[in-house]
């Protein structure tokens, strides 16, 4: 059997994630660097020379051009988050397959006029949450799903933040209301709300009431924040996401019967191996003087890092279109449209004074 | 120099925990364990016997025999909750120093009454707040206090939470209205409370507001509940205790330069050690596809379990009292308070149908 040929990959963009994701494109088995567009030919050209593209890859001075080039197969899609609807629409018309930078959207509105596209052009969407491909991520959702180790979720605690510097604060595209109007929310809470959603099975909470005092900057673009999200059947959770903190990433989940904790759950300490802690019905001794059992650190390791395991995903799903007349999986773009929701309820919470808000499907 | 006197001590009441400070009393170098007393002379003869006291011990069959006792330096009391303003109050009219479990009142109104004969009568008052007491604490609080390696809180979560069996939850005093009222908060709740505003300086929060669907039991006692809590400078909290959750107990507080976290803070792995774990100025290589510097461990031994020093420190504080006409130390009651405080509010935004609640000192 003939190998299949390998997806090419057009990049949307110079953005600094750009360069991680194109040495992804590289990487993954599945997938190649094709083209590379920019609204300046000479910064794509530099982009192209810089970030391991072939010799023979193409380089355009817009993104109409990489978009009306048959040879792509799909792209990457890095721009700006109120860019989005624009490119990633005529990206779908132009048949390519999008893989969008989180958050996806503006709001839901937005969001659903992307997938509208994606879905009446037969094109596969997925978002750029790169941790969800990480082997650990799987090994993890294992532990949470066994009724023996874990038993059932009942509260979890998700953060991320980063010490963003002055240079960051005054000029990067997530401090601008015109480009990232969700900042920090869109940014840091992306990755929170979706570990949230992730460890709950992707229902849906009922009710999401957004922390006092998430911090602004002077147009107004969330910099800090947080919330609290309440489910029917009385689980919990809280996050807080911010670019004013030291990195910081972690997920606590708690369970009937089990914990789970991990630090550095969207970019692992290391390259090639990644780690989180598990217990199961912990307890003390006789006097409650110390545990009769800690939490055993599981260690996964990967040759693959996660974000060329993603690139890879991509292009296999695509693959499984372009070659054997597959229908596009809708697992990704379903997770991303409840991503989000959660995301809209709390930016929805903070406009509102705090006020709960229900969400809605 | 002639060695100063051991302080004698009197338990009140044989409760599960009191075995833990029996021993703790006869660890502690300044303290010894003098006298028992129950409602029923033959439990607290059995208790006597099997706890470590002394063959000179006086073994008494009521809390007011005990409190009676001229010889009593001070009294450990384990006692329920919705006890403590009367027991605390007398054993402070006795002139008997009070070391009192938390929570340690019902109410701020009832603590102040507890804090006023307290002070009336030059007694001490302590809560038994145990992981105050290890070295930890006072490392982490290094760390946290230093601005060079942690900066300024930011966020803070913290939880605790066990799973409670069958007949905890059908017959502990803490699962009753009428004894323990505060239930998962005033019992787990005490620690998260009390670790949130340790990181804070002590500083209350200005709004307290309880996470909706709180867990209660059929006769209203909390099981499970949790809260966001804000301060004026836009730093935020969350908590969430529980005894419907496999047992976890976690500090994660992130400040602008430094994160701390710690997964044993209430009761410690092992008896003679325990870590936690210290970042600094965090970051990612150029790629952003791992940490350039990942968080420290740090691990402080101690020789003498958290249990037995915090008995130390009160018999410390007890004899400056006694021998050199020392003032009680006003640090250990002020800080009880201000937990008590907190405490107060979850409860009244739980009561006001999860309502923000103004803290007033």
């Amino acid at each position: 059997m003939a190998e299949t040929p390998k997806i090419r990959f057009g990049v949307v963009g110079c953005a600094d994630i750009a360069r991680k994701v194109s040495h992804a494109v590289a990487l993954a088995p599945k997938a190649a660097l094709h083209a590379v567009g920019s609204r300046s030919i000479n910064k794509a050209s530099a982009f192209a020379a810089a970030n391991g593209f072939p010799a023979s890859a193409k380089v355009y001075g817009s993104y109409e051009a990489l978009l009306d080039d048959p040879e792509v197969d799909a792209v990457y899609m890095p721009l700006p988050t109120g860019l989005h609807v624009r490119w990633a629409v005529l990206a779908a018309t132009k048949k390519k397959h999008v893989l969008l930078e989180k958050p996806v959207a503006l709001n839901v509105a937005e969001f659903d006029e992307i997938i509208a596209a994606c879905e009446s052009n037969g094109v596969q969407l997925m978002d750029g949450t790169m941790w969800m491909h990480h082997p650990r991520t799987s090994k993890m959702k294992e532990f949470l799903s066994d009724a023996n180790r874990f038993g059932q979720l009942r509260s979890i605690h998700t953060n991320f933040s980063f010490a963003a510097d002055a240079d960051f604060l005054e000029n990067d595209i997530r401090v601008k209301p015109d480009l990232d109007a969700l900042g920090a929310l869109g940014d840091a809470g992306w990755y929170c709300l979706r570990a949230i959603l992730w460890a709950a099975n992707y229902e849906l909470p009922k009710t999401v009431i957004a922390l006092r005092n998430p911090e602004l900057n002077q147009v107004g673009v969330i910099l800090s924040c947080g919330a609290t999200l309440c489910w029917e059947d009385g689980k919990v959770a809280t996050f807080h996401c911010s670019f004013l903190s030291n990195l910081t990433m972690d997920i606590t989940a708690v369970g009937t019967k089990g914990t789970l904790h991990v630090h550095d759950f969207i970019i692992p300490y290391e390259e090639k191996e990644a780690s989180f802690y598990a217990a199961t019905e912990s307890g003390f001794d006789d006097l409650v003087t110390k545990w009769v059992s800690q939490p055993s650190k599981h260690i996964i390791k990967t040759d693959i890092p996660q974000e060329a395991l993603m690139v890879n995903e991509f292009a296999r799903l695509v693959a499984d279109i372009k070659f054997n007349n597959a229908r596009p999986e809708k697992k990704w773009p379903t997770i991303s449209r409840k991503t989000q929701l959660v995301v809209d309820a709390v930016k929805a919470s903070i406009e509102r004074g705090f006020e709960p808000v229900q969400i809605q499907e």
